[in-house]
């Protein structure tokens, strides 16, 4: 497995591969792997012939107040976690290899990087979709993978792909889950064990708000208020919103008309660690 | 000399081009072609296997009281002009083909986006990064090449290629001027005869100033004087602003500190046409 940390290198080294017929896969992560990055890198690793992935964790998509220094890091672990994939190329550049000190440039899928986790986050998306702009034309993939976890973030992608008529395709994977049906995050470190069990209640209301939409409900101020009341049954999540949107066009809907149609999203607190999930209804 | 007008077919027939190891350049025009135009195909020509040029106004970077709809156009006579420079590719696409109705992600070089052109036009250098970033990725060239009449353009575009790590070189060609001084512009068109004649104020005081700097002049509100002076001999001259920046960050100097260092910019209307130029000082 090749590690790169010069922009110059990872790409000529790409170039000569490209120039040979082979396909590059990328998964772009901020580290910290668990078995949700794992599965998109088996995903890639089955489908191409080089994958490569980058860990960077992207000051621009955090806010000041957010948590960009405490953020979980542990570059020896990833590595040795990478290499059991048969992963063939990890790209780990610096903050300064990434951004020049007077960086000015900054891509913004406006309308749906200011609603859900847009409006908690004003300028998480910019960044988001900045860096991995950056990082596609870094690589130059064939195509490019990413965690439905994330749902608003691969929406945005994937309309910033196609209104940049980037030379790449997008693939979503599904959310991996622990055991117990937590969705797999780095930020689950911070979890004290009180709060690891309460953020339970964010599953377990995607997956009563489904198992609705199953039996027949069509009412998404139903479907929320029911998630709603699962959430508040623990005394410490604060929750920032759940809210159902269209699948195709990312906007709030006031009816489910057919299955597999929206996506139910949710967005909470316990104690300082912020976590989000979401549900296909 | 192939024309396309379809996204998908350049892109396929330049993606065979480029698996043949040719090199592709690229001149991208609103159209209404005059030497200008023409030296930076040659240039582009003379330099590589494939040159591509494009013909598209791009509706955003007009603002709505601008001349978008008045912005001179024909098609017949530049694929004529195409066709003589032995010109390899014309891409002219549809504002459909470039834009969907809903279209939201737009590129923002923020500093330099803001000041001279930026201020009399806020909203246009959006409007050209996002089109050649769009174009860009569309054409994939090797290099492409750009005058140096829009100055804040040029630099805007060299900026955002560097930030965002696009595999693309730039490429900026001196500009060109008639017999009489005035830079070539497709705007000329729009001038009456005595705004023709008043218009050579701009090139007259730009000339006046270098020659200035030529003989040890290094104060920049002299510079500026005596620029102003020139143009305010036009009795329709309206002036937007001359002013005077280092070459290398695009910022505001008060002194030259050696020769080629700095752009003095000049831009102002002539009856409804605006017109803008600069020189090297």
């Amino acid at each position: 497995m090749k590690v790169f940390r010069a922009i110059d290198e990872v790409r000529g080294y790409l170039n000569r591969k490209k120039m040979e017929g082979r396909i590059i896969s990328f998964v772009p992560t901020m580290g910290y792997l668990h078995e949700g990055h794992l599965s998109l890198v088996r995903f890639a690793k089955a489908n191409s012939d080089v994958c490569a992935v980058s860990i960077f964790v992207n000051p621009a998509q955090f806010a000041p107040n957010e948590d960009f220094n405490r953020y979980p890091r542990d570059e020896a672990r990833d590595l040795n976690l990478l290499e059991k994939e048969n992963c063939d190329l990890v790209f780990i550049p610096s903050a300064d290899e990434m951004y020049d000190n007077d960086h000015q440039t900054y891509v913004h899928v406006r309308k749906y990087s200011q609603v859900l986790e847009g409006a908690v986050r004003p300028t998480h998306f910019e960044g988001v979709a900045t860096v991995v702009l950056k990082l596609f034309n870094i690589i130059q993939p064939h195509f490019a993978v990413f965690g439905q976890k994330d749902a608003q973030q691969a929406f945005i992608i994937k309309k910033m792909v196609k209104e940049l008529n980037l030379p790449v395709e997008i693939k979503i994977r599904p959310i991996i889950r622990e055991a117990d049906g937590l969705a797999m995050s780095s930020r689950n470190v911070y979890l004290s064990s009180e709060e690891r069990k309460s953020a339970l209640v964010l599953n377990q209301a995607l997956h009563t708000a489904k198992a609705l939409v199953e039996t027949g409900e069509r009412n998404v101020a139903h479907l929320i208020g029911k998630a709603k009341e699962i959430i508040y049954q623990s005394k410490i999540a604060q929750l920032d919103y759940v809210e159902v949107v269209d699948i195709e066009i990312f906007e709030r809907i006031e009816t489910i008309t057919k299955p597999n149609s929206a996506y139910m999203l949710v967005a909470a607190r316990f104690g300082k660690t912020r976590l989000i999930d979401n549900v296909v209804l």
